[in-house]
């Protein structure tokens, strides 16, 4: 949802405790994109409990699109190792709610449909490594321009659990040639969060066939001739994976609308001390 | 299981493959510390499927003493992302079979208990950054003087999953006071295998009454006025957690006889492309 300039700067100034208060009472329905900046933020993932031991071997088993960084007893809406009040059914700004591979309404609580046999999992976000690359003094062009970054379809196969395949969605973020290398050291660091790139170069070698299109976000800038794509493994990888699944039912953060942790960005394991 | 030091040299020199085989066969049924040197080898624990999802999910909470890098599809007993043929039935030297919370038998091969209904983990191992500081130089007691490393039960609660919960188990080493730092560098890039340590200087500040009497493994050498106590969270931890629950069966690998994977011990994820 789109908001105010002035809701949006109030909201850079409150922490984590403050931020998630106005989300829950749903003065805030906006993205979270550059709040609580030093802080995990998170993809968010809702399924039945029957689904949840496949879901989270997919997650294993791909580890640079699906990160864990939490997961909740089967029934409990509190991710207790991410913060000391994260409540998954209030504290996400907008929710998708999906019936049978299809979405079908975005809301901004899920009070009402949270039940006992619901597990709710948290995954590593992209938010974290370009906050890192920003401060580092990289300019990247769906930030700098208000934008949603590109994301892409691959011919990359994910490695299957269950009903759980497909192949990996990617995000994209143009860098200079001679700046790549150091781009790819600092994000080595962020194993909760994607890591480092799965591609640099031409889209075509993983089936991107045309880089103006992408399946998810806004159109990226031109390409100049000192610049180059990197592609990185992206939070909407399991969203896909369980679209196409034969799942009737699940809930997902909308994207860009993340969970707020009080997990530090830079913590070497996600989980709360 | 104590074997000759003429199989053990031989056993240095062989590949991945050669290696499982050589195991496979029940040829060798020793310790693998020291062998497939650049490759994960891993710690692993099998349980009823009933018990997976909360097992997975002590795993995810307790990063640091049970760094996840392997599971099977419930019933298969193939780690298909570990290696081409690795199977749990036969591939480790020496299995541990628990029964009501007691260690029951040690066994060469569970290819008799394997059954549908099991799943297999696999947890990071300390060796993967042992390997890594002796290659910069560093003295390692216990490789030195061809001894178990010692392992305490310490007061750190682990987080709770489930039936899963008891305190974390730590392994022990002595490092001179000027290299800690290094030391806690060079292991933190290892976050599949225990990462950096969880605890440095007096024992007694987690709960270790009596460092000269570790729960697990030898007697540590005598601490010298220039040395430090080192502490990492240690595979062993879940075994402990196992057994302090009211879980009926359980298969694990024998300290020291671990599961050889085809995985680089620096891989930045565990997973065989």
């Amino acid at each position: 949802m789109q908001i105010s300039q002035e809701l949006y700067s109030k909201a850079q100034k409150l922490d984590n405790d403050q931020l998630r208060s106005i989300i829950r009472s749903e003065k805030f329905k906006g993205q979270t994109s550059g709040l609580s900046k030093n802080y995990l933020q998170t993809n968010l993932i809702i399924l039945d409990k029957k689904y949840a031991l496949d879901f989270m071997i997919f997650c294993q088993r791909n580890p640079k699109a699906c990160p864990l960084v939490g997961v909740t007893d089967v029934g409990d809406p509190f991710f207790r190792t991410l913060g000391n009040d994260v409540d998954v059914r209030s504290d996400v700004p907008s929710y998708n709610i999906y019936k049978n591979g299809k979405l079908f309404k975005l809301v901004n609580n899920i009070i009402n449909l949270w039940n006992e046999d619901l597990v709710a999992f948290a995954i590593g976000c992209s938010f974290t490594f370009e906050h890192s690359l920003i401060k580092k003094g990289f300019q990247i062009d769906h930030i700098e321009n208000n934008k949603v970054v590109p994301m892409y379809k691959t011919n990359i196969k994910n490695k299957v659990s269950g009903a759980f395949k497909d192949t990996m969605v990617v995000s994209m973020r143009i860098f200079k040639k001679n700046q790549v290398n150091e781009v790819i050291k600092i994000c080595k660091s962020f194993h909760w969060a994607h890591g480092t790139p799965i591609h640099v170069g031409n889209p075509k070698e993983i089936g991107i066939l045309d880089i103006n299109n992408p399946e998810w976000g806004d159109k990226p800038k031109a390409l100049l001739e000192d610049e180059e794509y990197v592609f990185w493994a992206c939070g909407v990888t399991p969203q896909n994976a369980i679209l196409s699944s034969d799942i009737p039912f699940c809930i997902s953060h909308t994207p860009g609308h993340m969970l707020i942790t009080d997990v530090p960005e830079d913590a070497e394991v996600p989980i709360l001390q």
